[in-house]
């Protein structure tokens, strides 16, 4: 018998993820593959348990198409969230649901102890059978800042310098790890578990503390030569502005358009030539009173709105994606920032990239860094042939051989009792 | 015998065509393919005739290397540009060499009559035999504007709509014909042929009549979802520029910084409240004053760098390139633009970007379109199963066969002969 691909397991099983439910014509129709193969591949994987058929559709030429559905229990990933105010731990299926989750309080401004991250992660391990422990296929942690080829994580906000994280949750829990930095691991959240399902062009813009993106380009994560592709906070989207930003330049999209960047310059202009400074303002007031159309939340909302379009224009006449996620903080102000964007994207793009593109709110809210890393760990489980074929549909067919074995002795302990 | 794969051919002539020549343990590395497998694909790219055995290296373990070439003049492509102020037309060998070219004039302003285009491809056919004919592999169109799905152009300076130019090529020569954007087929020139042979994320940017860009990210062409990424001539490099261009909006990348553009602003700051005005100024005059630090060609040139070094931070902002490659009109004045541009991009682009982005121009030179197009189709013929194995490994087989029942002939003419 012709020996099953890895690639052909990996296509199917990227499909399945990917659309929850698919028929037998469907994978033939994307893959490409022939119909022997896929029927080849198709049958591994049941046996594996890592798909399932879940039903029949009539097809209209009379022929029964079956539906076919990744078995979303036959795995689990461990998830880690290190980027914001808070750590974040969780435990998801293969298909980013979440099944235990925890979090741990982080002081800003303080060095996190990188074995609170290390022992956090056990508090979700601890509610599972020694079973279902051993169907945790890889970890997979969402980091700020940057990481090396070691593992090794570079953070200002988390005060890391080339910490070890990788080798650490490997000598802890004997599993795969993988890491990514939080913006690739947002846009994989959207492309694979949120509202970019579909779109092989996409790209994720977080406008909260700072700004960032991730980007998909013909359903490849861009990268780039740094790595770090998609530094989008730090587009100059005005050359003239005054604006300084943390990076030591001016004018920087993160400047004029972040949320503390937008209190900032309502701030200023509110208590220019007062000695009073108004310190309880925050985005939601300042966003409520733009809601009543206060003149100079209004203002500060219109050039941020006006900045951000603008550097969305630069990148969709570089990138021509056909949706554009945005999140962080900004969601909470879409009513009065979408429109915006929209009406200055609208006037600074080539309409045919124009009308390409979509923009809309992420609907991941909180867990996006979690379910992207669980995300991320699966795919590249996938794509690693030894644990595809030893952890993803190794442990599961063993599972089987050991329930067929038992069902099998069963039944001959009933054959054996008197009729 | 297992089956030779199409993966490993393609893997491997891809990386030939590339660094012309490789050996055997530069295969295994980049591949990351077994021993056997690569073997085994060698001695069927040697017996075909595409690659050849060119020497061997002593390595330091004192085993010998066997390097390998592709046999460059195994195949041809037949290429045409139609971009720009000419019908550019050339057969190439499988590295890009020009064999024989053709070029016709265009009138300007005027439709381009599709029957010259096909019968002009002649010119570069008529001096080959009919077995060298029967090399040629395919045929690369690089156009202007855009292409549908059936292989049909709609370009404005040609006059074209819906031009069924695939389709008349097909049915004149009976070869594959594969069409390519202009930026996108100059970038791909660049990527395989030129510079950035070794970068794979690189970023062609043309500055001629107009500004366009192609891009190559993580070693993949961007399309993006129009299948036009990189429209760069129209991002906005400056919200507030009068600039109008030619698209209808103003402050366009190419509005500032095009050839025309920027001859267009020093003949408004010279004959600005003068009654005569200078219809004799072109780009080289206007460079040569600056060179003579003439103040006013000065400013015309310092801004339109600026324009291009802010456009291009933002590109790097967003892709992180290793590689930008300048070419069109821009290549005449790189003493003037080259350091200006270098300047206002490292004070515009993250620092960790800026260190990891090379800058420079093209030396491809005029018949970039025509090597982009050639490289293209050949790029595009070995992804294709059907022209791999029948055309590039098939009739160059056949031929190899009938030489060897020749030479098999001729010994036995030998052999009889009385000893």
């Amino acid at each position: 018998m012709t020996k099953v691909a890895d690639q052909w397991l990996r296509d199917i099983l990227i499909l399945l993820a990917q659309n929850r439910t698919v028929t037998r014509a469907e994978i033939l129709e994307v893959t490409g593959y022939n119909p022997a193969s896929v029927s080849h591949a198709l049958r591994y994987l049941t046996r594996a348990g890592v798909i399932l058929k879940v039903g029949k559709l009539e097809s209209k030429a009379g022929r029964r198409q079956e539906i076919l559905q990744i078995n979303a229990d036959a795995g689990f990933l461990a998830a880690i969230d290190l980027e914001g105010s808070k750590i974040r731990f969780a435990l998801t299926n293969l298909v980013g649901d979440v099944r235990y989750r925890w979090e741990e309080e982080v002081r800003v401004g303080e060095a996190l102890d990188g074995r609170r991250v290390v022992h956090g992660l056990q508090r979700v391990f601890a509610n599972l059978s020694s079973e279902q422990r051993g169907r945790v296929l890889a970890i997979g942690v969402c980091h700020p800042g940057f990481q090396n080829r070691d593992g090794c994580v570079t953070a200002i906000n988390i005060g890391w310098n080339d910490f070890p994280i990788r080798e650490q949750l490997v000598r802890a829990y004997a599993l795969p790890v993988f890491l990514e930095g939080a913006h690739q691991t947002y846009v994989q959240a959207e492309r694979w578990l949120g509202t970019a399902r579909h779109a092989r062009n996409c790209v994720y813009v977080i406008v909260g503390q700072g700004i960032g993106a991730g980007c998909f380009v013909d359903d490849h994560l861009l990268e780039g030569a740094s790595g770090v592709g998609g530094e989008f906070g730090h587009v100059v989207s005005d050359p003239e502005a005054p604006d300084q930003c943390t990076c030591g330049r001016r004018g920087c999209l993160e400047a004029i358009a972040s949320a503390p960047n937008i209190v900032r310059q309502y701030v200023e202009a509110t208590t220019r030539g007062r000695s009073k400074v108004m310190r309880e303002v925050d985005l939601a007031f300042l966003l409520d009173e733009a809601r009543h159309n206060e003149p100079t939340a209004l203002k500060v909302v219109d050039r941020a709105a006006r900045s951000l379009g603008i550097a969305l224009s630069q990148l969709v006449q570089i990138l021509s994606p056909e949706l554009i996620v945005l999140g962080g903080d900004i969601v909470s102000g879409q009513d009065l920032f979408l429109p915006r964007i929209r009406t200055v994207l609208a006037s600074f793009v080539t309409p045919k990239l124009g009308d390409a593109v979509r923009i809309t709110v992420s609907s991941l809210g909180l867990d996006i860094g979690l379910k992207g890393a669980a995300a991320m760990a699966f795919r590249r489980s996938i794509l690693d042939s030894k644990l595809l074929r030893e952890q993803i549909c190794g442990p599961i067919a063993a599972m089987q051989r050991a329930d067929g074995r038992k069902s099998r002795k069963s039944s001959a302990d009933s054959s054996s009792k008197p009729g």
